[in-house]
């Protein structure tokens, strides 16, 4: 039946299936309706899939999963000027309230009202249709496929790091955990003129990757090392002089948090990117001496989404090499199941079919 | 006899005496020669005499102590136009190597090469005389007592912190940890703007002195309270809303940094700015996700001493209040006594007399 | 009758009458709606009168005057927490789309969609009932009355004024024209922690109320001197050594811009607030060698609102003194009259009755 | 004879000769003796042997020409621990004093007792020989010529420019004069992340070159167009949307200065970087309006020159297209003809020999 929307609905932790939702309706003037073609999937999707919940947000009732999407526009509201059917288009998924102080300052990543897709109680993305808003809908350049426009919502997150850590043409970068957003950053980093990019990881495969895509260094630490050896190595193998302008996290594990800051030069910039355990030992004095900017970065904001558009329109960024998995809608599980296991980097899932 | 220069000397641990030192020199056209006249304690100076070092720094040499000082200016080298001889001056301590990148950025608080007062292995400024360059020595307004001078070291150190954490017109600041620091901090976020300025510590009295000073809210964390529920209890009692925009550490101490992570609001600023062990437990996770700036504060840079004194100029911060003790020069290791012993807030050590 | 709305219309150029408007209506869940009590008068609501345009803003249709006002909620939308009926409000009167890449990024005065009060085709505020989101509603604080809150528009321009130029403790600033914008921008630097502030104005008894206000110096240029003789006078009377740290026009006037440039240290901010003849004659060279950072102002943004009101609320600026006059909202036209007539400083028109 | 040092002086205006000076000397341990290889001319050192002045700088006394050198270490300090004999360096002709407020801020170039090469009274480059510290000496790396090192001098004017007009990855700059500065800025924006880079100039074959080295689009006004129509047609044939989010004029031509206004979107950034008239008719009110951050830009400060050398060194900025002529040093004069009779792009002059 044409008005039915097959969706990959996460029932209760470990439960997955295929149902059958109502067609989402355009409701405001700027809505459009989007036709979904591709989503990738994120270890965030993999982790509500396992456990239910992320810190504070708990799935408390069956929700869709899947926030990096793709397609193309079916439908728009009476006010939309820039998209028209057919448009092939990348979906921002968290769409904030517009009214709050941190909205109207232009950062609603931390708005408290924000609406984000698969993040609960909100559905998400794995689904035939979808409906948001026209400014939260970006148009592919046509030399941008679908698939690509997918990984927009991974590199907008790696484009919101880089530019918390206001990486400089001529810095230099140390970026920890060289998976999906680990190496967008260093991809990223690049894009901004960052002349030394050094990727860590203790997966040597992961780092034969990053060095054939955005790393011009690679570093793998040695676990009976400390953090302070480990920094004062990476230094020295990268010819850093006094530490890296820049440092960011996206490994979320303790000995990484805690060598970044041996790594960072005096007044350098530390962003961590990636979640761990909520509470870990920090070497704050080092940071207070060394006087450090360190910064959280969550999700994306202003202007991100459109800049992870550009640089793949302009070539500036290459996110094709990252693509290591495709499933069909049917084979969703299965998907989730690749990407639990840690097969690839990034797994996608198309459809579903008409 | 007259080119003597009686100073206050650590020859190690526990051990200090007065010393006659040779009068030093001006060496450089741009020196200047200061009679010394008052000189404020710091707890770096206590620390040195008890411990005989402060992390990588250590006392291996007999050192002069004393890094808060003003007087008077007694000669100038050749090519010195701002100051002549009879002007009332402060002395700033640190002098750095000019050529280093930091330098040539406007960052000299972080030059590998300082040369800083009473910070192994240069000599300190409890002495007749000292010489420094011009640039690092400032005129004191007509309104403002040489006393008062010795204190423009603290307070710059207080400008340093609240410029670090970019204090703007109508924001909520909470300091944590009412000495020296914590409450010049409250006293310059004030003339910064700040309309709700919360000091926080355990001890009552320094809590009331904060009130009378230049908090406008206070509050005593209970210690079988955790980080989080005291953060909440701030927040509510001075109804910050959703947090504090910025939080400034001046304690050191582990469960005030954590309570510092809680009380700030999304995208605020943190600055530690004080000194205690040197790892402890960080919410890493909140600071993440709550997007913080987390910034070091190291000492004073570019403009510090200068700000500093123009907020004493201009009747926007004050200092006297926190005189709490004074002694003669030949007192000097009495005056150390009572700073040990936590009596008052600030001691300073008059003389030596001719 | 209790569903008629009173209000000054603007039908075409000279020629202003009380129309029976149609109380205007809730219509999405945010929306407040307000019963103004009393409305500032702006130099621009006269120039539409006398002229039926500004710019390319062009009155082609009848359009209620006035933008400065506040009074209380009468009524409130579905989804509005922040306010409920009774509350004393100032209403910010230019509404933007919330979805262009301005709006998102924080910088909705740049909105190209902006639905600005009393700026064509979009009707004032000069009326008995007005309807605008919650968001543009700010609740006064008990310390704030509501005459004080139809200054919040013009505080605003100031705050904003104030804010693009960077102004920090510690600061020089010379602002030219004090008129209502120049003398807040006084007021607004002076809170912002300015400590030499210096009112340029060619009517000497605007000086000497600038004086009485927030100005620590004054300076009336002569006609016969050049912008550079009048900058140096400026900086020598004033003490600024190598020139001003940041310089506002408000008045629009070329001499005075041209001296602005002048005045202006190197490194300096000049911002220029004052709308005059569209182009001039500008000393570029002066401008590029001393590093200038030139900067337009425009209206007010995210933030600018909610700080004059604090800073009213917190007594670092007050607005009473600059109400000169006040008419019932019967006598409207007379308080046009008085403004074109250049008399006093801001008139405030009140009601309409019940 | 060996401690001879032939030098380019220009004697009065219209009147230079190949002169025998003393070689200088080391006389601060930080000082390097340099061996000068090679030397760009630049539009300055010709106005000033045309004219015998700039601006407020007056040639008054015999004064060696020549400040884009770059050669080989000779001799070094006792205190210089970064460079040995044989180094190959560039040389950054302006010595601040390092006292200053803005020395010490980091904004060197706005220092007010700037010893500058070629600037009158201090000698030029243009020698066999020539001192300065260690600090203003640049290692060139191994895959950067000496030929190219001599243009770090032009190319650090582009970063500074650029640096000045915040160019971020995404950005569209439309760079006003496409002789060497202009081609430079171009080439900068472009290494900092521009994706469009538009140059205009009323010559075509600047233009073509432009395209082969830099640009992404050009433009070349017609002279009997207005600014604001030229600014249209730049704006639609570029596909700027709402305007250039950076515009650069590198001509000091009136008409562009114009034109930059008006190509500029609401919020955007015009740096002024070319030197013409003292004063020009300026759209002021369409600056205000929209916005602009207007800045000066004025030689290179902290960074730039170190950053020039990582661009050529990480190969993101080329400069060797930009050598369009060589000289031997016994025909400097010559070299300077060619220069002033705008033939070529950039002349350089090699030696003395030995």
């Amino acid at each position: 039946m044409v008005d039915q929307n097959p969706s990959f609905v996460l029932r209760k932790p470990l439960d997955v299936a295929i149902e059958e939702r109502p067609i989402p309706e355009i409701k405001h003037p700027r809505d459009v309706l989007v036709r979904v073609r591709v989503t990738g999937i994120c270890g965030s999707d993999v982790h509500y899939w396992q456990h239910g919940s992320i810190g504070n947000f708990i799935v408390n009732a069956p929700m869709v999963l899947g926030h990096e999407s793709a397609g193309e526009v079916l439908k728009v509201g009476s006010d939309v000027k820039s998209l028209q059917p057919g448009d092939r288009v990348c979906m921002e998924p968290g769409v904030p309230c517009r009214y709050c102080s941190e909205c109207r300052a232009g950062k609603y990543n931390l708005c408290a009202d924000m609406r984000f897709a698969a993040t609960p109680p909100y559905d998400g993305t794995l689904a035939k249709y979808y409906v948001l808003p026209d400014d939260f809908c970006y148009k592919l350049p046509d030399n941008v496929s679908t698939d690509e426009g997918s990984l927009v919502e991974p590199l907008s997150v790696g484009v919101h790091v880089v530019k918390q850590a206001q990486v400089k043409p001529g810095d230099s970068v140390v970026v920890f955990g060289a998976g999906p957003v680990g190496l967008l950053c260093c991809a990223v980093a690049k894009a901004f003129g960052a002349t030394k990019i050094v990727a860590v990881d203790i997966v040597p495969s992961r780092l034969e990757f990053a060095k054939t895509y955005a790393a011009t260094g690679t570093f793998q630490p040695t676990r009976d090392s400390t953090p302070t050896a480990n920094a004062a190595k990476i230094i020295e193998e990268n010819e850093l002089g006094i530490g890296a302008d820049v440092v960011i996290d996206a490994s979320g594990a303790e000995p990484s948090i805690q060598t970044c800051v041996h790594v960072a030069r005096n007044g350098g910039t530390f962003v961590q990117a990636g979640m761990g355990r909520s509470e870990i030992t920090f070497p704050i004095t080092a940071m207070c001496v060394k006087e450090l900017t360190v910064k959280g970065s969550f999700r994306y904001s202003a202007g991100d989404y459109h800049l992870a558009v550009e640089l793949l329109k302009y070539g500036k960024v290459s996110v094709k090499e990252l693509i290591t998995g495709e499933y069909q809608f049917a084979e969703a599980e299965r998907a989730f199941e690749a990407v639990k296991d840690g097969k690839g980097i990034k797994v996608l899932i198309r459809g579903p079919e008409d």
